[in-house]
């Protein structure tokens, strides 16, 4: 079937576009003596985090406890759940988790350490922490090297647990590429300051991870980190691409659209809204539009209801009708992708399959 | 159980409140002599939809050609897609429903029309057909009395379809109740115009359908109108509260959450970003915060990356730590509950059960 044939709104990855980036970021690094433990959160897809494993990623990383249920229920193993996990019922899930699997899980305080420590010792397993440090993204993470040494002691040499290193992640860096080098340099004094830290006081930092997808390939920039979870690489989107981070040519990802109404004057509505693209506003920049339509970006997509993409036609040179249909590269992939029970791939054009989004919907 | 046991995030609903709240519309609609058929977007499952049909609904809307094969297949009947089905793929399973259901679809263009009506015929069934006119909102609909009169000629005594009336979406009054007379009573005006000009050509409408849950309780004053959509009315929400068009008391519907990071001064992190709550921004008003925190609006949900919520907490007088639970009224209820796989209910806090979302991700 040709992807013309798809009925719409249709998430549609061009299978070369996915390998080459799965491929180009594994060579980065193994070149720069980087792990690679790819964020699945981006496509929720066992088979996609299996290709990220034998194109040389160490693990994989996962936001939620349910996540990393369906990861591992495929097949994946060395799951770094990348979030602090709270609460009784999921330290049990965790536990059942880590009876039968490498587990890592970055945390930031003393609360979620007792949890899982005891937990884990209760239950005769051990789980593999990661300090969650905050080098200037001011979302979680503990704010100085005292208070990371802290954790880190009390992770160290306890039952339950093992200290493995540190977890930052770098997201307030959202400048193209060739701006990145003085930011990154900032994040990584911060990094060595802790890592000094950590040196002096005879806590050897086994993992130290970090990275992003805008700042991936300038990952070698940050002295002393030794893993990367970027997640939106595999896909890119029109973030990933206003950013300068990525080409046209790198972005695996389009909705397939078709317009259903011409009959309000310079508009044209598309079968797809904020619950096939995401309500997503673009990160960088006049943060217009829900999308970019490659085939002609003079036709913009500038509002989203539920079920209808709002398109303003005053400015395109493409003739368009009910039935017309549009390739849209979406604003932020990650929302886009989790809108939808199942994703299609294709080569040239040729529809070869369907993946289900299996971790899509595990929120806890 | 209690809600305080659930796992977060989790989405509950206070079946009193929902009862409550389908119960009133209908009566509403009884006294004014209004036909009601709930846009089911906003819960996407049919054991909502039953309930809305047994106090007094003629039938249901539903967005999209899946959500109308979940709901035929769970026993709902009498039908309206008040989207244009467009494309041969879902004309084919328009007419499987057809032939078992009765169906209508609204249409605002001679392209959809000649779809369905030669569809039909071919496959021996019949539909009813609306024809969408747009009365203010500029979405989608034909802009004059002449337009809609040419497409409603179109399918009078055609085979395969049956001109059964106009339909129409006042979305575009957003202002609280009683504000909305002298706006409601423009819409009036066109309608009116509008109806006249069917009277005159001898094309009586059965159907007139309108009506939003904004507009819900003042659908008598437009004139004409015999069919009210409301969607968001079972549940309410954070944009409905703050236009004023319902109170607190009538929010069925919460996001309870956990903190999970206190790490970052003056902020707290809990469990469910965008991937639990949607990012859709406030409709009205500052446009500010993700939610109402229910207990305490001076801490307020002022950001979302995926599966972080971040929490001003500068101003709050509750103390907050890694653990704490927190119940969350969402911005817009449609694209949160479209989010999860399943909703919980609970009558007094007693957990009751589990609906499975069930038309959710079907975008096609």
């Amino acid at each position: 079937m040709h992807l013309g044939e798809l009925d719409t709104p249709a998430v549609v990855v061009d299978l070369d576009v996915l390998e080459r980036n799965i491929r180009r970021l594994a060579e980065y690094c193994r070149q720069h003596q980087l792990s690679l433990r790819p964020h699945t959160k981006t496509h929720k897809i066992p088979e996609i985090a299996r290709w990220q494993i034998e194109a040389g990623a160490v693990g994989i990383t996962v936001a939620k406890v349910g996540e990393a249920e369906v990861m591992t229920a495929a097949g994946l193993d060395n799951l770094l759940i990348a979030y602090p996990v709270i609460g009784r019922s999921k330290l049990e899930r965790l536990m059942a988790l880590a009876s039968g699997n490498k587990m890592l899980v970055a945390l930031d305080s003393a609360e979620a350490l007792d949890g899982i420590a005891l937990a884990a010792h209760q239950a005769g397993t051990s789980l593999g922490i990661l300090v969650e440090c905050d080098l200037g993204m001011k979302r979680c993470g503990v704010q100085t090297p005292e208070e990371a040494l802290r954790l880190a002691s009390q992770a160290h040499n306890r039952p339950g647990v093992e200290f493995e290193g540190i977890l930052f992640y770098p997201g307030q860096v959202r400048v193209p590429p060739d701006l990145q080098p003085s930011l990154l340099s900032a994040v990584s004094e911060k990094l060595e300051h802790l890592l000094d830290s950590f040196h002096r006081a005879g806590l050897p930092c086994r993992i130290v991870s970090g990275g992003s997808t805008p700042t991936a390939f300038n990952s070698h920039l940050i002295k002393g980190m030794n893993e990367i979870r970027p997640g939106t690489y595999v896909f890119n989107d029109r973030n990933t691409l206003e950013l300068g981070a990525c080409t046209l040519e790198d972005c695996a990802l389009r909705v397939l659209a078709t317009v259903v109404s011409t009959a309000v004057p310079n508009k044209a509505i598309i079968d797809g809204g904020s619950k096939t693209f995401s309500s997503d506003r673009l990160m960088a920049g006049a943060k217009e539009d829900f999308g970019l339509i490659v085939a002609d970006p003079g036709l913009r997509l500038v509002g989203m209801t539920e079920e209808h993409g709002h398109l303003d036609i005053s400015r395109s040179a493409r003739p368009l009708h009910i039935g017309s249909r549009l390739s849209i590269i979406p604003n932020h992939v990650c929302t886009c992708v989790n809108m939808h029970n199942q994703i299609y791939y294709h080569r040239g054009g040729e529809v070869q399959g369907c993946w289900q989004v299996a971790a899509r919907g595990r929120v806890s």
